[in-house]
């Protein structure tokens, strides 16, 4: 049995128990499903994105989530009063740099971001990492577009861990955690995930969910991206034949539906020292 | 059989027969499902919030449904010319406080379009509809966060009903309805209502669907409320094993398929004197 | 067999083999189902509308859909920077003016993006290519609400496409598609798509992925059309008595699994010389 997991299921009986509430500030493009995906762990979500709003709303919640899919002016803002308080109450902040390398505007308000607020966990795509670790990027849209060379990109991430302390996530094929030193690899999940807009973004909410319970943020990457990636097999092997409108409706049901015995039964997490 | 409940199969009727259009400014989130929610009951919906069409857009309408769930200083304005708007031409206003008590900017918001404009319907928690009673409220982001003392709500309504001359709506496990005089209870509705973001609004929705069609507002409070608590059960019935993103979707097929019959068979609306 | 067809179901492969970017311009409304439906056929969806970032998003894009559902004064100068740019690099502009003729804001939108930027194909009900067309429109809200007499239709949608020389598609009962010369028209469909707000912009979107792997403007607006038609069809045979939830979440399975064989089996084009 994988210890990892573990640490996981604790963590979903926490959320469970606790109900933290999220605050997440991010696109309108898949707000509903991260509100809906935060409510199915068993969180609570809040979504404001007023600069008038946000410090007060951040201060009350136990975890904050910034996600630039759709930005504007207005709310990069926001986002770093909200992350400069989370930063100023210990509140975790999760960063979803959608989009990374496509334009920029989101090129200089990722590097903004990072450097105005200490982020706890970044949770992107290889393209959209390697952006942030300063490579040549080709992001397609928020699609994921390098090709994924799996040594590589635990390269990038533990590069990206240690410039800005933080644990980060890359989402793929094989999803890969890392906090610097561990590494973490995840192989679950299922291709159709990719036909359905804002399971990226989902994934980070329910990251943003877990770290609203714990200080191990390794651990609570690690299960926001398992949860999801469990959810998409169950959700696949229930309605997959059906189309991407009900595998959509599914994975929220896989996920409102998720307990120890899955995560533990379907994990496919590998933590061989790399 | 109750008269109430008659009294809303009557509006159900209406509305499909009229088809009235109901103007929403509402918020991004879960505006698509109130979209769809009023749709399903079979009125017109139509988003529009920026300054220089509210009035216009609100004029062509046969309600307005006001909802404070992602506010920003530019909605803020146009919620307030066009309620003033729709008070000239008396068009009912239905207001969803949501989130009153979380943030100085909702509470001020909250206070300041009850000051400017005449609301017909207020619909919120008892968390919300408490910070507008003048009560010190906690509200845990949007849902429903003090213990839902029965009497004390009832006092909480009759008291917001009598300060702004307006019908009040407050759901919870019972939902309350009172016009400062009258005092409806429906005990329709199921929990997993509140692990699906929007259900809220999508009240708020209904309810200004039905105020499209009538002047008695209490029935059409009473109706909304107690069609989307009963669109609840019957959702759960049918698939509330399969998890909350099914549920969701069959809330949405519950309210397209309302009828008088369900109404009626279902309904447990109490208004005994209190 | 239809020749019209036949091309749709080339381009149908053209654009699961390619995998063009959508450029993206919408309202808050549908815009995940927008998404959604450009994975679903097979295309790459990408939301932007930060005047800051329109014109490099547009340009690495291979078509733009521009979508006045909820308009504000932000998002009109991004709608004219972006179609400029597209109409600067040949990347083609599908532009749905929803709501067009039920405010002055629309109104003027409307006519200022025709006036800026050269649209390659307009995609609207009759009500809104009537306004664009300069026929007295009373439109309510988003819906259709001039009676349908189709010769007159096709009338407009020819006169339309000569003075902004460009394809119109007009969706209704029949849909009529037109280059000025050609004219097809389409009887797919069902009523219950009028149920479920979006399915228009989601129709738009289609036809931006069409547009995003051709020039052939007029195949490509004829297949986005009927593309959603035969969706709604499939759709409604599949869940339709199940209610209106499930049914829309039945058009993007239907549109997920469209394939040659279905477009040519179910087709209901006419390209009679009228």
């Amino acid at each position: 049995m994988n210890n990892l997991m573990n640490a996981c299921t604790d963590l979903l009986h926490e959320i469970k128990g606790k109900n933290p509430l999220i605050h997440n500030i991010t696109n309108y493009v898949t707000v509903n499903d991260c509100a809906n995906a935060v409510l199915a762990i068993g969180a609570s979500p809040i979504m404001a994105d007023d600069a008038a709003e946000v410090e007060e709303i951040v201060s009350i919640s136990s975890a904050l989530v910034i996600n630039i899919g759709t930005l504007n002016q207005h709310t990069i803002d926001s986002m770093i009063m909200a992350g400069k308080k989370a930063n100023e109450l210990n509140i975790p902040v999760v960063f979803d740099p959608v989009g990374a390398g496509a334009s920029t505007l989101r090129n200089q308000t990722t590097q903004e971001i990072l450097r105005q607020v200490k982020i706890d966990v970044i949770r992107g795509n290889l393209s959209e990492i390697s952006f942030i670790a300063g490579f040549k990027s080709s992001t397609k849209g928020v699609d994921t577009s390098m090709v994924d060379e799996k040594n590589d990109a635990v390269g990038i991430a533990k590069l990206v861990c240690h410039r800005y302390s933080c644990v980060v996530g890359i989402t793929g094929k094989v999803d890969i955690i890392s906090d610097g030193i561990k590494v973490a690899k995840i192989a679950n999940g299922h291709k159709l995930l990719s036909k359905v807009t804002g399971t990226g973004c989902m994934t980070s909410a329910l990251v943003g969910s877990f770290c609203g319970v714990t200080k191990d943020y390794y651990t609570a990457t690690a299960a926001g991206i398992a949860a999801m990636g469990i959810a998409g097999e169950i959700a696949f092997e229930k309605v997959g034949v059906m189309g991407t409108g009900s595998f959509h409706i599914s994975v929220i049901d896989a996920l409102s539906n998720m307990n120890s015995t899955l995560l533990l039964e379907r994990e496919k997490i590998d933590e061989t020292k790399y």
